[in-house]
C-alpha cells in the first residue's frame, strides 16, 4: 500500500540563476507541486484538507542534487508515499529530466498534521487515512 | 500633505537571473516592501489594515527600468503618495542605488479598498485617511 | 502580420499570498513565460537570440488587475506581439482563467534589443525580423 | 579554526504563503543569505570565488523547521563552517527570531567546489582555504 504520483513541471526562465541553472531553492518547490498532484490523485487535494480543519506544514525537508536542470527543461517530478502517515507523513520524491530521464535530485519531505484551530498537532485524520488506503484499488 | 518613505534593501543572490542582473519582477516586490514601509510610517501598517476589515489589492502596476542592479548592491527604495486616497491609492515609487544614487527604476501602483468580508469595493476608510493627514504633523 | 501566442500555465501554491490569491508579481512572470512561448513559436527561442549576440532586457511593464486567480487554476497566457519590432518590442499580453475564460489581467511589456558584448541598444537584428515576419505564413 | 556569521534579514510580504507563514521553501534562500555574508565577513565574497574560476554549486541540502515566520519579523541568520574545506563545505545553519531569539529552523547545506571552465569537482583552492583560516585571526 503506497502512493505514487508523477507531474510534469516546465522549467520557467526566472527559476534559473547567474549560473544558467535551476536556482536550488526552486527544487523544494517542484516537490511541493508533486506533493500536490500526489494528493490529487489520491482525491484528497490539500484544500479539501484544509477546508476540513486539519493543516499539513513542513516538518522537515531534504534535497540530494545530482545534475542541473536549465531553462525550458520539462521535469519530471515524481513522489511517493510509502509508509501509512500517522502523525506524519514521510513523502520522497525524484525529479528527472523528463526527456533523456537524466536524474537530477532526490528528496524527502515530512509534514505534520496539525488542528487548524488550535493549531495543535494531531494524528492524520481517518478520511486522510481512507484515501491514502484507497489509491491503487 | 503627502507621504514619503524610503527604505534600503539588499539585492539576494536568488533575485538575480541569467543575465546575472536583477529579474525585472523583483522591483514589483520591492516597490511592495517600500510601500509597507510607507504604511508603517504612517503608523498603519498593513496588517492593521486587515485586522480592521479592509484590503488593499494592487489594481494596477507600471515600472520603467533605467539601469540594472546586481547581486550585493543595496538599493534605496523611495515611496511617494502624493494624493489624498479615495476608492484608491496611488502609490509611486523610484529605486536607486543606495551607494551611488544611480536611478534603477521608475514606477507606480494602484491600490484599492475593499472590505475583507463582501470583498467589494469601498472608499478609503476615516482611520486611514486620518493616518495619511497625521503624517508629516 | 503579427504574432499571436498560448500557453497554458497552472498556478503553483508557493504563488500565492495570505490574501488566498496570487500575489501580483507572479503575472509579470507569466507574462515572460507566454513571452518565450512566443518566440518558441516564432522559432526563434530566447537561447538562439542569446546564441546569436543579443539580450532583450526588458524597459517597461504594465498590469491592468481585473480580478485574481487562486492556487491550482489552469491560466491561459496569450502573447501579441502587433508591430513589427524596431529597437523596441512591444508585447502585449491577456491573461484568462482557461476553464472559464475569465479575464484575470491585461498587460504590456516592452523589451529593447541590446548587443551582448557592448551591452549597446541597437536595431533588432534581421534574423529576428525574418523570423516575425514568417509567422503565419 | 572556524567561521561563524551573522546577519539580520526581514521577512517580506510575498515570502509568506496562504498559512500567513513564510513559504518552507525561502529559509533555504535564506540559508543562501547566511552563506553568502559568512564568505564576505572571510572576505571571500562568491563574487570573487567565481572571478578566480571556481564555482559553488550546491550538493544537498537541510532544514528542520521549529516554528514559523511571519511578515515583518526579523530573523537571525546563523552560518556556521565548522570543517575545514575538502573538495566540499559543510555550511550550517539557524534561523531565530532577532527580537524575542526564539528558534525557527536548523539546517545544513553541502556546497561542491568546481572549475568554472571544465565543470570538474575540484579541491577547495588554496586561496579559499587561507581565507578560511585567518578568519577569526
Amino acid at each position: 500500500m503506497a502512493v505514487r504520483s508523477e507531474v510534469n513541471i516546465e522549467v520557467r526562465y526566472y527559476e534559473t540563476d547567474l549560473m544558467g541553472i535551476v536556482h536550488h531553492s526552486n527544487y523544494i518547490r517542484y516537490f511541493e507541486c508533486g506533493r500536490h498532484q500526489a494528493l490529487i490523485d489520491m482525491k484528497m487535494p490539500i484544500f479539501e484538507v484544509e477546508k476540513r480543519g486539519f493543516m499539513l506544514p513542513v516538518v522537515s525537508v531534504e534535497c540530494n542534487y545530482k545534475t542541473s536542470a536549465r531553462m525550458g527543461d520539462v521535469l519530471k517530478v515524481i513522489t511517493m508515499i510509502n509508509d501509512e502517515p500517522m502523525a506524519k507523513i514521510r513523502v520522497e520524491n525524484r525529479i528527472e529530466n523528463a526527456a533523456t530521464g537524466e536524474l537530477i535530485c532526490t528528496g524527502a519531505v515530512v509534514l505534520g498534521f496539525i488542528h487548524s484551530d488550535s493549531r495543535k498537532p494531531c494524528r492524520a485524520p481517518e478520511f486522510f487515512l481512507e484515501a491514502f488506503r484507497a489509491f491503487n484499488k
